[in-house]
């Protein structure tokens, strides 16, 4: 994952044989083997102690991320803890096919040079501070926010090529040159989608399954409008702090953006009117983006829409066939991606996660019900290194969760919501927690060290914005 | 597929856009559309329309088969014939990560010049004329079929990357100089290790599974030995005839082999003795060859064996994960293929091949049974233009022909052999009716056009071995 779409990018290959990024997740991983199983089958837990290995090794890194999840794969079946079949599963997951559509779609839009010229025009635009065209990119995703319910198709199909050319128009590529201004808005892009998502009940696949799974368990009723009221405050709160965070933790070198904008000015009067592949890539992205939009009328699903726009571009011959198999980027996030998905998918149907999740409302059990939730949503957010996916989360822990805080006497649609919007927030700790992630990260502007150390410091971000100014702004609306 | 695991492989991009490459299978799709759908859903009915249509598609060629069979599975979403889950469930699959893997392991056994090495000494010993050659590889195949279930490890796996070093070592490549040597070679590869896998019970997936649906269906017992001397007159006549047969088709055009062994010895002696990643390359293969050969003593399934062999090369840096993601072979291998088996696979789920096969029976239900039989195993033969694996074809249509043959009194041994032995036969017809199929055609040696057309000539080739010396044999062992 060291690589972006650009053929050229520079690839920073680890070749020294280091032992220990070997030995210390295999020491990891013995570790949670030999702790107590509390009764889970030799098998659930053993997936436990590979998942450990693996989520280590993607941060000791001995081999590229892509390499680890491979031998993690191959390892589960081998050990006897995977079914071959089920092993395979994830590659595929209609997500993980999303992410290889979104790559190949910042391609066409490189290739064309259509991100270029969309580029120019923001950086014209937009472009006087970094800061501000951070904030331009969140604008756009909170745009489509409210229709566009796959955050894989907003920020990954949609905003990243956008994102991607921007950087590149800044001569910031992933390298030497990626802390230019590429790693900042990268960031800034995946970060603030996380707000926007927690933002609509319509925003990303986890809120109406959270809505369903609240009415099924208590009959709280959580209406559009509810859920956007409840997040109006928190999120403004949330979109404001969260760009300044990322610009101060990974603050882009290139300050003063005016000779950048003049420069624009002038490449788009070289680049001159739009030619023939421009032209069908802009119109096919138009199709494709309103298609995403006006979800709620039909029913393709985002990936079918997505390759849809696809074979219009292998069709009329904007994209080569050839183009699409040197994309190697999207070869990576189907492996590393896929294979993580499945990991966790397994883990999750082994009950891990749910009985963690009863453990853990056990030992809240007789707190003051304010203070049990606000612990809760510390845990549920943590414990999201362990998914890949936020509607796996969802689906494994807000059940326990909402129970107990339902009965420890928190207000149904207080808790219900609260859990609800940590159900996005919560994949800012890692590069793998939801779709945009392997998308934004595959870029290769930002370490993994950077993206999971910027990410923790969002967490408590987060925890400090939505914890006392969202209980505050939800006593205000009447919640509790 | 025009390309080959080698990186500078040449490419004949198709850039004309002509029409009728379009219009045609469209013209064939439309076609059966419009048949009488004889009682069967209109989405069931439109499955065999757009397979027609892919099918015809791979033929005409409009775009590489990749992207033909990517816009197939679009339209089967979008055109509500198949779930977004059912259609990307082909990217799961066994065998289709078992071509994505032998595609990576001929990458890694070519990188370390370790199958350049074994060209070397292959054209030495057996390099006297192509023919020797031709059947050298026929025979190693022969020698491990026995004890190897699945052929597309044998031939994908083992004998692919070989038979292409051998084949470069002749200095000949996909393109103009293919037929002066690795067109014979490959074509004779292929159609040898379908021979090979209709001869013993245990050298296919296939075979156990018709033994099983004997068993099941009439109490017909088929033990291996059996197996065996039914297959081992017709097949012994078949392995002479198809490199024939093949030599003929397609001759290589370099006919004295004698300054290519002088030039083979001279080069050995040049590369000197083996480096360490073509050491630790030839440990690997034998490792993963000893575990496909051990298969009935470990329930390690092929390609759980494939990538713990592809696990040791990226540990051991044999292989570089770049070189992995680089692999473009790999990845077109997957999305066609897996995209066809799904195809394949949903048609077979919605009872098409059964009904096709109940009806075929139907037809021959007043003749004698062996010239119903015949009859029959002509239909099944030719049946798999539908079909993308030969289980997937056996399930479908077996249980039915092997009923009529014996309700018009055939010797069920004699009807569950047959059929049996024309379950491997069959793949001989397409570039996708079974694993090895993509691999080697994949390789890029023979067009579309010609790989059909000599697949052709050999299905004439087999009935006309398998029925006449088949039923003579056959009488003469007591089968009837």
């Amino acid at each position: 994952m060291q690589y972006t779409s650009v053929p050229a990018a520079p690839v920073t290959a680890i070749r020294a044989f280091d032992r220990w990024r070997w030995v210390v997740p295999l020491l990891v991983g013995g570790a949670v083997w030999l702790l107590p199983h509390s009764g889970f089958a030799p098998g659930s837990w053993g997936l436990l102690a590979l998942f450990a290995t693996t989520v280590c090794a993607l941060i000791t890194r001995p081999l590229p991320s892509g390499a680890v999840v491979l031998l993690s794969v191959t390892a589960s079946n081998l050990l006897g803890l995977v079914s071959i079949q089920d092993a395979l599963s994830g590659f595929a997951n209609v997500t993980v096919w999303l992410i290889v559509a979104a790559f190949l779609f910042a391609r066409g839009i490189t290739q064309t040079r259509l991100g270029e010229r969309i580029a120019y025009h923001t950086i014209g635009r937009f472009g006087g501070t970094p800061l501000r065209l951070g904030y331009s990119i969140v604008l756009a995703d909170l745009a489509m926010a409210p229709i566009t319910p796959s955050n894989t198709a907003r920020a990954g199909g949609v905003l990243f090529p956008i994102t991607l050319s921007v950087a590149r128009a800044f001569g910031s590529e992933p390298g030497p040159t990626a802390s230019r201004m590429g790693a900042f808005l990268m960031k800034t892009l995946y970060q603030g989608d996380l707000v926007v998502s927690a933002m609509f009940l319509t925003a990303t696949a986890p809120n109406p399954l959270v809505a369903e799974l609240a009415r099924q368990i208590a009959g709280t009723e959580l209406s559009w409008t509810m859920w956007a009221v409840a997040a109006l405050v928190p999120g403004i709160v949330a979109l404001i702090v969260v760009p300044l965070v990322v610009y101060r933790l990974c603050p882009p070198t290139l300050r003063d953006t005016r000779p950048a904008q003049q420069l624009a000015a002038e490449r788009l009067r070289v680049m001159g009117p739009m030619g023939r592949n421009e032209r069908v890539m802009l119109m096919v992205f138009s199709v494709v983006l309103l298609l995403w939009l006006s979800a709620a009328w039909h029913d393709a699903s985002p990936t079918a829409v997505a390759y849809l726009g696809l074979a219009l571009l292998l069709v009329t011959r904007v994209l080569d066939w050839q183009d699409v198999l040197a994309e190697k980027g999207a070869w990576d996030a189907l492996v590393w991606f896929g294979g993580l998905i499945m990991l966790a998918g397994q883990l999750g149907k082994a009950g891990l996660p749910k009985a963690f999740a009863t453990a853990s409302a056990g030992l809240v059990g007789a707190w003051p019900w304010w203070a049990a939730l606000a612990a809760l949503l510390v845990l549920y957010l943590y414990s999201h290194y362990a998914f890949a996916s936020l509607v796996a989360h969802a689906t494994a822990m807000f059940p326990a969760f909402f129970a107990v805080a339902l009965g420890l006497g928190a207000p149904p649609h207080l808790a219900a919501l609260s859990l609800g919007f940590f159900s996005s927030l919560n994949a800012a700790i890692t590069h793998y927690g939801t779709g945009p992630a392997p998308i934004v990260f595959g870029a290769g502007y930002l370490t993994q060290g950077q993206w999971w150390r910027i990410g923790f410091v969002l967490s408590l971000v987060h925890l400090a914005i939505w914890l006392p100014v969202g209980f505050a702004w939800w006593k205000v609306i009447g919640l509790w």
